[in-house]
């Protein structure tokens, strides 16, 4: 069948820009033995893809110019020649920014509406919540009376971060970039408290909410934002480092305080984690998750933009913070946008 | 009786110099119940002290100028009113930069000479020993066939902890700023590699050695000797921050590339730590480390530099890298010296 997809046309310089990205137009064969063609309903969007366009090996391999671009998807089986799945299943995995998508049956996963709204299975119960869940509780592993501080509070990974601190009995601090956000944190999220980096002095807004000190620091940022945390470790502070948006776009190394004499100071530990890492846990972590998402403990709260043709253009805006919660973008005729 | 002590007359800039230091000429009591007074044969001068001479609390309190200068050191009892100690007895402990003190019997250790030369008590046998051991063997944790990197390492602590991780099966490379140093680092310390970041490029050096890239890093210095370990950092790296001495000096706060991305890409784990942390333990240490000692595994080399008169003049070399191993001053009627 003819379909289309999206490839990076060339690597990104700074910023992301949509005429970093085109459309291709080709044509799937059906499903050989084992394989099954999915037609996608829910594409993700992550701040990780950006590293994997530069050029040069990261901690994965770096993505061709020319290639199709792989995400996380939620969609519905159209054809199959597997013996787990059928036309008409939900099921979610690694897909691609494209309408349809031939892939082995073997890593899908089922989806089940029942449970969560489907694209939630790209947020909270998919990749995301797992970087939460093991970057919070196995890495940060927050103590009940810890004051936990969640940097890139509002968006995919820091939403659910926060409010696993909460469920682990920290008092849950987050920091976001609009009030919009900050109401959301602690209205939406339950974060016990919230800073605004564009509004407030982040530095001096901590002292005030972090009395104590800061026990646990969830960074999805880095950059100043981090800094600003640094000067108020407490002792034996643990640092679970996820994400470093704030450097992803630099053109040249990023240069700021050293900190290494502050985890002296401090007597505290960063620790840089990569969800794979955790692989053989997933399914303990898939099943917390979804018990606290349905016993309404964990919010399921997602930013959803329109239409294949406007992925780029979402996955830009991740580096300025458009989303509230996950943001993935719902395919045109995906259930319920049409 | 009549002796002399220095004291901090001015808190340094920068660098500091003999002017920041003035001998004051005191008196002293007789020992009451549970004192001893010490005639002091050796004292240490150690790059931390460059902290409490810094105005503002750090993870300790700040001296105040015009006090004495407490120093780890090694003693004669001349009179004791303590039940543990007599005159003759050959102590190490908490001290100062002074020809006699008088202090609490409590807190002392005894020196055996038959184990070591005392002065290694300052060293090897010392705080300086113990920090090497909790951070290496506890923070670290090198496991047989990892490549063990410390920096500043022909130095009191580099030069112990190296030689532990050799002793736990490590590879390992000593970073260390001149050819006698780097010399003594392969043949008097046992270590396996050295580099010398005087006259090799550091970042080539440690690509050149460390091939399959650096397990475990012991970092003493800070700055861009570490700048160049961390773009080496293999899969799971430890690091254990124990001092940064590139950056004691500051008068502003130092910048460099921000690290914090590199954990992520090498999900490594830095963790400061004061050796403090692990006082409860300091037995078991002592007893190791002497064992080994004793057996011949660990060298005891140390500089020694002769007079009261020069124990800041020494205390300043220590930022210049005069010392090969623990940098000590044999006061002018110390045993052998006089």
């Amino acid at each position: 069948m003819d379909t289309r997809r999206w490839t990076l046309a060339q690597r990104p310089t700074g910023e992301p820009t949509v005429d970093d990205f085109a459309i291709e137009e080709t044509s799937l064969e059906s499903p050989a033995t084992g394989e099954v063609l999915v037609q996608t309903r829910w594409v993700s969007v992550d701040p990780y893809m950006r590293d994997r366009m530069a050029p040069g090996e990261s901690y994965a391999e770096a993505w061709e110019v020319g290639d199709a671009i792989p995400a996380g998807g939620v969609g519905e089986v159209v054809d199959s020649a597997h013996d787990g799945w059928e036309r008409g299943d939900l099921v979610v995995g690694q897909l691609a920014w494209a309408e349809h998508v031939l892939t082995s049956g073997d890593h899908l996963q089922p989806v089940d509406p029942e449970v969560a709204p489907p694209p939630a299975y790209l947020g909270v119960l998919g990749l995301t919540g797992r970087t939460a869940y093991f970057g919070m509780l196995e890495v940060a592993d927050p103590k009940p009376g810890d004051t936990v501080v969640v940097s890139g509070a509002a968006g995919g990974v820091g939403s659910v971060a926060g409010q696993l601190a909460g469920l682990a009995g920290g008092r849950v601090v987050g920091i976001a970039g609009s009030e919009e956000k900050t109401t959301a944190l602690t209205e939406t999220f339950g974060f016990d408290a919230a800073i605004d980096y564009r509004s407030d002095d982040v530095r001096a807004a901590l002292g005030e909410v972090c009395p104590d000190g800061v026990d646990v620091y969830f960074d999805n940022v880095g950059g100043p934002i981090t800094d600003a945390v640094f000067d108020h470790l407490a002792d034996d502070a643990r640092i679970a480092v996820c994400g470093q948006i704030a450097l992803y776009n630099a053109t040249s190394t990023p240069e700021g305080p050293r900190k290494l004499w502050q985890l002296i100071a401090s007597t505290a530990r960063a620790e840089g984690f990569l969800v794979g890492e955790f692989r053989d846990r997933y399914p303990e972590a898939n099943h917390r998750l979804a018990k606290w998402v349905q016993s309404g403990q964990l919010e399921t709260r997602r930013t959803e933009i329109e239409g294949f043709d406007a992925i780029p253009e979402a996955f830009a805006g991740l580096f300025e913070g458009v989303n509230l919660g996950k943001l993935v973008v719902a395919l045109d005729d995906a259930p319920g946008t049409a």
